[in-house]
């Protein structure tokens, strides 16, 4: 395989392409991609969530505000552009084929790629009060991360759809839970096997491991894991708090205090890769029980 | 309004973000631009087009060599991100709240922003010969520009349908035309005035103007344009014909001459802007004679 080569769909698997992490997607995987849209709307059905459709590059000022960039710096991926004179641009023409460093004079734009479907939604709620009336979203988008594996499904670009809920400690802790109640049980009926783990996230340098451990401690995140490729097992879930931290942020309130926020994680390409590891690349030929669940 | 604040969603358009050009998009929008992949579904029905999902970035190895760099220099987006040691990144830390400069040592990856959707299919065709059996495609993407403008539905991060096919120079100009005939009833059936215009696209600096006169006495580019918003006059699909620069960059052939390639392109956001503007931003109160058309 050559560097712009790409190899064609093997049995309804993502198709890989020249870059590690980054694939294409067969009509019967996103067959796969509309059911599981379709259960998690089911999910969602008995609250009423502000659905949102959220493209892949977010002002970049929302990620600093946020606080993502010096918690992931390696993660995150800014999007740089030419910003120079056609004369400067003449000089490095010759080297556009990728020859040479035709990006020598390439500038970092007001946008980064997203790298989770929330944040856009924390700095709509700015100057509200939500203790007795807390705001629900419903949103899909496609992050990126600058991930160094390429294991099956340790994706680059993937598609995540989150529940996110902001409001007091109370209500964010109490609509988490039920979170944990139901997710294991929803993936169990698909025919998954799931474990539920505390996690943290994998900070930056040696400084950061205390606090993941405190992170733990407090368990914030919770991850459901699944077998997504023989021997390859994957958090394709996660139910998490996150405290006053947008609240405080974002100049959003639950009474005198800043507001919580809590959100449920959909890997969605994870959990199809799981659910095609179990039941076969065509959801055509799933068991009726799986795809009731998802219809 | 400032710098990290978003302004809560209007009438079923788009919603603004502190980035120009990128938009979050509400329920109502997403429902008709459900009817729209419907309705581009309906148009492919009646030949087998290869369906590929296609995510928001590509190899940078492949953009170089279809040699979008040089044409489009100030438009492509490529992605950057920190691969210096934590002690590096010590040093940049504190700026990371976007007070300085915390981004002065991001390098340039293997990924760049997808410019448009059929990028990555001209690769998976290496090495095959079109003449009698030419290659379809249908395929969906979140493209990005980096366009210097803001006005209503100029984005920067947008949605594109393409119908791509490679083959014969006689077959490419067939297709093609087969398009030029369709999509202006099409578009006037959805209840949209239409105009069509050869275009070229906006090459870059003085040496180009040449070349796009070229282009356009060549009528290598259509554009179906229709009103997006009180004033604003853009194209909203395009149907191309690239000859063979596509066979000749990747390799493959329609006899002993490079294969030709053609696309017929549907831009969902201006496409949907254009019909909200027509009938209202809710589906639900369109007029069946549309409605028939896209579902």
């Amino acid at each position: 395989m050559t560097e712009t080569e790409t190899r064609p769909a093997t049995a309804g698997r993502p198709t890989p392409t020249p870059a590690a992490g980054v694939y294409l997607y067969p009509a019967s995987f996103e067959r796969v991609i509309a059911l599981l849209n379709s259960g998690i709307d089911g999910l969602a059905a008995d609250s009423a969530y502000t659905r949102l459709h959220v493209p892949p590059v977010i002002a970049r000022a929302t990620i600093e505000h946020a606080g993502y960039v010096n918690t992931f710096p390696q993660l995150l991926g800014t999007v740089h552009s030419f910003a120079g004179t056609p004369k400067e641009w003449a000089r490095l023409a010759p080297l556009s084929d990728g020859s040479g460093d035709w990006h020598a004079q390439q500038s970092i734009s007001d946008v980064v790629l997203l790298p989770a479907a929330c944040y856009p939604v924390y700095a709509t709620l700015t100057g509200r009060d939500l203790a007795t009336d807390p705001a629900l979203f419903h949103v899909d988008a496609t992050c990126f991360r600058q991930e160094a594996s390429a294991e099956p499904g340790r994706l680059r670009s993937f598609r995540m759809v989150e529940l996110v809920t902001a409001g007091s400690p109370e209500h964010c802790v109490r609509w988490r839970a039920g979170w944990l109640e139901r997710i294991p049980a929803w993936l169990g009926a698909l025919g998954l096997t799931v474990s539920v783990v505390v996690a943290d996230d994998p900070f930056f340098g040696p400084g950061r491991k205390l606090y993941a451990a405190a992170q733990r401690m407090q368990e914030l995140k919770f991850e459901f894991t699944a077998t997504v490729a023989p021997g390859i097992v994957q958090a394709v879930a996660s139910a998490n708090l996150h405290k006053d931290h947008f609240g405080d942020a974002y100049g959003f309130a639950s009474g005198d205090e800043p507001g919580h926020t809590s959100c449920m994680a959909f890997g969605l390409e994870r959990i199809a890769l799981a659910l095609i590891e179990v039941h076969g690349p065509d959801p055509d030929g799933w068991p009726e029980s799986v795809l009731s669940v998802l219809r």
